[in-house]
């Protein structure tokens, strides 16, 4: 499938606005991954608010492009008290992540994985910033944007064949 | 992305085989999954042999349908040792997973994620039975076989819209 092999994180954005619609769209790609149990274990906050950007750029010193990012979508976790496999949300919450990561790709758009969780620091910054719910956490920030540069998208060799083995340990 | 919408867990599967090449290709689109700092944090068991299928269907009671399975593929934590974000080794296994999940969609291959990791007696068993090196842990299973129903991938409405906001917590 194409977009899992051109997928790469993309840092540097065109001024050109993602439009609701496909910013939904992606919203649904994340919440159609798979969950344990089907649990309902996310939230996503969709950010197009420029000025909750320019906020977000300072979650960490990686992540300073978010200044020029047209968009970004929070992955939270949820409903601590009641799912029923809580030992599996973040299995839950990197897929969901994962599908909005290849939907962008899809739809052309740049995106990339901001790492959240586990480290505290990033993930109580996010949360102030959001007035997120002390009983939800932030998992993922991914920032969103169509690439500055036109040939962004291309398939790169990182495959290590020698970490794939069949039917036994090498 | 047509994928991203149909892919189901899929645990009854026909006689079909699945080639030698298109389980390569499922283990490369799970190495294409983003990692962070592209560390090399994981490793993939490709199981096709029977006798091994049919041990792993005991790793829960939730696995009994392996003995149909025409095949798995195991997602294994590896080089806790050196890589430089171990914190996030979680992160990269889940993707993972979920390209695969999303390749085998691609070619028609039912799939379904076998939680494993972090339920100690799952993971103690799978990695006993591959001889898996006590440095290394077991994230997943995916149990893979063509669809018994030929209608298996349908687009199921489970999106749950009050879980998306914009810009802020509702």
């Amino acid at each position: 499938m194409k977009e899992i092999f051109l997928r790469r994180s993309i840092r540097s954005y065109s001024d050109k606005e993602i439009s609701t619609r496909d910013l939904e769209r992606l919203a649904e790609a994340g919440l159609m991954a798979p969950s344990a149990r089907n649990q309902d274990s996310r939230g996503l906050i969709i950010v197009n608010d420029k000025s909750i950007l320019l906020e977000l750029a300072s979650m960490s010193k990686y992540a300073s492009f978010l200044k020029e990012a047209k968009a970004c979508i929070l992955v939270i976790g949820i409903n601590k008290d009641t799912i029923p496999t809580l030992h599996m949300q973040e299995c839950d919450l990197a897929a969901t992540t994962e599908n909005i990561l290849l939907e962008a790709t899809h739809l052309g758009i740049g995106s990339c994985w901001l790492g959240t969780y586990p480290v505290k620091e990033r993930m109580d910054y996010v949360k102030n910033t959001l007035n997120i719910s002390d009983n939800d956490f932030v998992y993922s920030v991914i920032a969103l944007g169509y690439p500055k540069d036109p040939n962004a998208f291309y398939e790169k060799d990182k495959i290590k064949k020698e970490n794939i083995c069949w039917n036994r340990v090498k």
